[in-house]
């Protein structure tokens, strides 16, 4: 990209205190992707340390018709907060500077903090104040609030606390001309004109970028009940998961299903994993109920309702974590899947969803889908079965070639990506779309709706300076 | 309005078996608010019966720009969906005919109904299936799916379940030009672009028209803990709000302040009213926790929590419902608080939110700012404390001229709500802006807001054919 030293001068100038670079020593960490999957290029990353200077950056750039791209963790694995990908000439704005926490309110439940703040840090300001920021991923280390919000991050709590969309009260934003608009009030109820900080989460930093955000806090989970239960198929999963949240009056906080393939992997590979029944079983399900206090009606709700599952054969066995290290384990099990598949060699993935009431059907029909075409290949579907939201990995055969099956990327998804939509799925539950799945995005989704995209994008960034390579199909 | 007749004549027959009408008697109740406050005027009404014919109809409307107001239960209380005020040139499209449940899922918590169907109606389907759908409000047995979505409605359980945009889980909806987006697979997680529904929801019609809606189920509450209690203040009724929050794990579905002038107005007019409690108070809560089954934990909780609260003076005196009859005459005492405030004479009202830790000083100054400029005029506020959410009404002095005390409507609004904005508020937290409070909203709203929903409803509807009049400042 050949920006002028003129601009590369006045863009440092409008950073303000924090600054910008053009080193790319400096630069490198965050033009790559953490697997390497992604590898960018800019001639400069400006690292702004407040709002005031975003919005001095984003006014220069758009009357220049510079364009930008807004990072904040670098976690994503959509390629979607990367400069330069696919040859784009664009400059990196990175929010890592602006990480404070603002404040933290515990009799209103709310907290406010600096887009560049990590959600670990958001977790633990809530908790030294009693309270809870349920959202949770295995990123949270260092994924933003800027960057969870822009891509509206999920997790293994979406299933009683929502998505990031439900825990973002209130935002700051500067829009592409450099205008800032603003609400942290974190009002529950407000009636006023469009709700434009719904149409900045999740758009990936396209119509603006969000500076500060009010987000909601729960109350804390002192006491959690965690099951590892045997269920016979994803369809016994999703009745043990319905019939509990009923008994336990919605305080069901996550449900994770792994079938005795993926069991078999950790099992294999990750050290000190060990099988917590004694006999196999073709699925499992990790779920877990949990509240503010000592209850103990709640866990004799829970051992009622697990007797009564185990006579009318819903769930064939389980167990119930007597400890926090018991618990841990149980989480462990499924936290390493992904981990333990690489020690399989190399492996397609799908980040999908489907209605939840269609995932038994998914997995039996996607898999047959799989090895049909791929023989050999060998599904490894695991995740938030409450939230319909699958992570439908497909590893290479024993003994294959990784670089050959790798190769099959692209037709492997299209062709899941197919079945996914003919069941009212989507292609994207939790990731994005980014630069990765941009064309398939346009494949696959009606036209009127691309259309509205479209419009919405002209109206608020009519130079298309920010972030124009993800998202929106061209 | 001179419509031709070529333009009725096919708009009718867009309209399909639905149809429509000139009859003025016919179209008589649809353009009239139900307090009178806002008369209306359209030659045509049209009352389509599938999605179809309404896509049919605003192509043709968008074609020769013919302007059209949207319609549900006509409940709303701004001036939003009733054609012809301020001298508009509008026709009419009711939902009311579209008004089917299409399904009920209890396993994955999901209802889908037509935009015209009732939320009593939702309610009761929800409940044959031992569900609870938990938007809760005063004219629930007329407003509609469309009509809360349009408006982003709230009621009473906001602070369990939220507004209506949290309980939208999929719309489908005709845009401007007649193309319709539809999504109703009701994904808990679903990241593949702008997320258009939420723009529609508490767009009052000016983007779209919803046709239908997948909406969120909750768990029944079975059981219901009611509690009226005394506080010695507003910050009080916080600090108890707050605290049985956590103690119940997040089980308090409603919490309703009453003033010590509201609960006189109920007594001295509904007949059959009675104070719960022996002796007076400046203040009262009324809170509600709720679980689905026989929880002897839960009362037990909430009864030692109320021993701590009157030991440490947050609570001074309280009741707890013993029955369905003593629960429903608590509610009746908040429920009669309009009817109750009509006897005493003209009233003006405000439907103000502002941070819910600011309840206690809005209280104080918005009390001090009336009767400072307004003597005599008596303060009833009263409404839901835990979302900030206060409506804030003002009666004629006694003996007043009603008709003298309601020209003062517009500077005493505009006196409350430059207060409100000032700490942060919200000048309209469930009610809408409409044509009522279109100018308000131009003086209060930062201009960099305005510009961009202006920006965005000229994308979606650069003709201006939908509810032309509302939401948007001129």
């Amino acid at each position: 990209m050949t920006l002028a030293p003129a601009h590369i001068e006045a863009l440092i100038a409008r950073a303000g205190a924090g600054g910008g670079t053009t080193d790319a020593d400096t630069i490198a960490p965050h033009i790559t992707e953490w697997r390497d999957k992604f590898m960018g290029a800019t001639p400069l990353m400006l690292t702004p340390k407040d709002t005031e200077s975003v919005a001095a950056i984003l006014a220069y750039a758009n009357e220049h018709t510079i364009r930008v791209v807004p990072q904040g963790g670098n976690t994503g694995l959509v390629g979607g907060g990367i400069p330069g990908l696919e040859g784009r000439e664009e400059i990196l704005l990175s929010l890592k500077k602006m990480d404070r926490i603002l404040s933290v309110e515990p009799e209103s439940y709310l907290l406010t903090a600096e887009a560049g703040a990590t959600i670990a840090s958001v977790q633990a300001a809530a908790a030294a104040k009693d309270r809870l920021f349920p959202l949770s991923l295995a990123s949270e280390g260092s994924c933003t609030v800027g960057g969870t919000i822009s891509t509206n991050a999920g997790g293994v709590h979406v299933i009683r606390y929502g998505t990031m969309r439900r825990l973002v009260a209130g935002v700051e934003a500067v829009l592409p001309a450099g205008t800032i608009i603003r609400d942290l009030d974190g009002l529950p109820k407000n009636n006023t004109g469009y709700d434009l900080k719904q149409l900045l989460i999740g758009a990936e930093g396209t119509l603006g970028i969000v500076t500060r955000a009010t987000l909601r806090l729960a109350e804390p989970e002192r006491v959690r009940h965690t099951l590892w239960l045997a269920v016979p198929s994803p369809a016994a999963a999703l009745t043990a998961l319905s019939t509990l949240k009923d008994v336990t009056g919605g305080r069901v906080s996550a449900a994770e299903i792994v079938s005795a393939a993926g069991l078999g992997l950790v099992l294999a590979h990750i050290p000190g994993a060990r099988d917590p029944l004694s006999s196999p079983s073709p699925w499992y399900l990790l779920i877990e109920a949990a509240t503010t206090g000592e209850d103990a009606a709640l866990e004799t709700a829970i051992m009622t309702w697990l007797e009564a599952r185990m006579a009318d054969g819903t769930v064939t066995d389980g167990t119930l974590a007597q400890s926090l290290t018991e618990r841990e384990a149980l989480w462990k099990l499924r936290e390493s899947l992904s981990e333990a598949q690489k020690h399989e060699g190399a492996s397609i993935k799908h980040d999908i969803a489907v209605p939840v009431t269609s995932v038994p059907a998914f997995l039996k029909d996607g898999t047959a889908l799989i090895e049909a075409r791929w023989p050999g290949a060998r599904v490894i579907a695991f995740g938030h079965v409450g939230d319909g939201n699958i992570h439908f990995n497909v590893s290479v055969p024993k003994g294959g070639d990784g670089k050959v099956f790798l190769k099959e990327w692209e037709a492997m998804n299209a062709a899941v990506h197919d079945l996914v939509v003919s069941m009212g799925g989507s292609i994207s539950a939790e990731h994005g779309i980014g630069t990765l799945k941009r064309g398939e995005l346009g494949r696959l989704k009606p036209a009127a709706e691309l259309e509205a995209m479209r419009a919405i994008k002209r109206a608020l960034d009519p130079k298309g300076i920010l972030n124009p390579g993800v998202l929106i199909p061209y």
